[in-house]
């Protein structure tokens, strides 16, 4: 039988938690810098003065991070992924301070196999990344390809 | 009158184009190696192997290009943008490669006073992301908030 994660090991319900993302200051203005120059990611005093409070990343950021805890988790547990084609219903729930610890929660709602692609089981998942505080601070949902074990 | 773009300025339907970015190798393989650290990201023989035929950057990170155009766009016209909650729809639709140069364009398809707070607007907005070819690469939708000049 082939190791790891394939469709057939997929729980439909089953809450998977994993990841452990630090978010550093530097890497925080590193990224806004390049992707999200907008004051409040880059300027203590005026991400005083914003909603935010104090300097916070970029969504794009928190979304980024959680691409990497999950890339780190397939690869650790040899899943067989087939890639995605999108995202639905993002939302930035809290914040994200440097300073803050993230993880990740990922939960397949269902699953079928593909009717043009044998090989291919299709998943509807949604994310949710928490700080560590144990609040979620962003959700996505979308559908995940994964390979089939025995065709 | 306050200078820039407020909620009475935007015309739906109008199509605005903006933005040039381009992808370097160097950015897609740091990008990859912080947030998505999959072997089609990071290494040529791999990405060879995979659907996207050679190297290819994070679909990640052409969000945060995108926000990066986004960001440096509203800074030049001084739009009295209020942040965002949230993106729904979100495609890849197709590889983004080094050395592909990246434009937007945003089109708002309604827009309304909050009922909530006078002097907020909300915009149902679409955007792509277009490489050198003039093809879509990236599309997503999004509820932009904007201020009202005279609430």
């Amino acid at each position: 039988m082939a190791q790891g994660v394939f469709y057939e090991d997929i729980e439909v319900g089953a809450v998977i938690r994993f990841g452990h993302a630090e978010v550093s200051r530097e890497e925080a203005i590193d990224f806004a810098t390049k992707y999200d120059p907008q004051p409040f990611h880059l300027d203590d005093e005026a991400a005083a003065r914003s909603h935010f409070g104090r300097l916070a990343i970029s969504g794009w950021q928190t979304g980024s991070m959680s691409m990497g805890m999950l890339a780190r988790y397939f690869e650790q547990v040899g899943y067989a992924g087939m890639g995605g084609a999108g995202i639905e219903q993002l939302r930035w729930l809290k914040p994200v301070y440097p300073g803050d610890t993230l993880t990740m929660e990922m939960q397949t709602l269902d699953k079928r196999r593909s009717k043009s692609r044998p090989d291919m089981g299709l998943l509807n998942q949604t994310f949710t990344v928490l700080n560590q505080h144990g609040e979620p601070v962003m959700t996505y949902s979308a559908t995940g390809m994964v390979a089939v074990r025995e065709p």
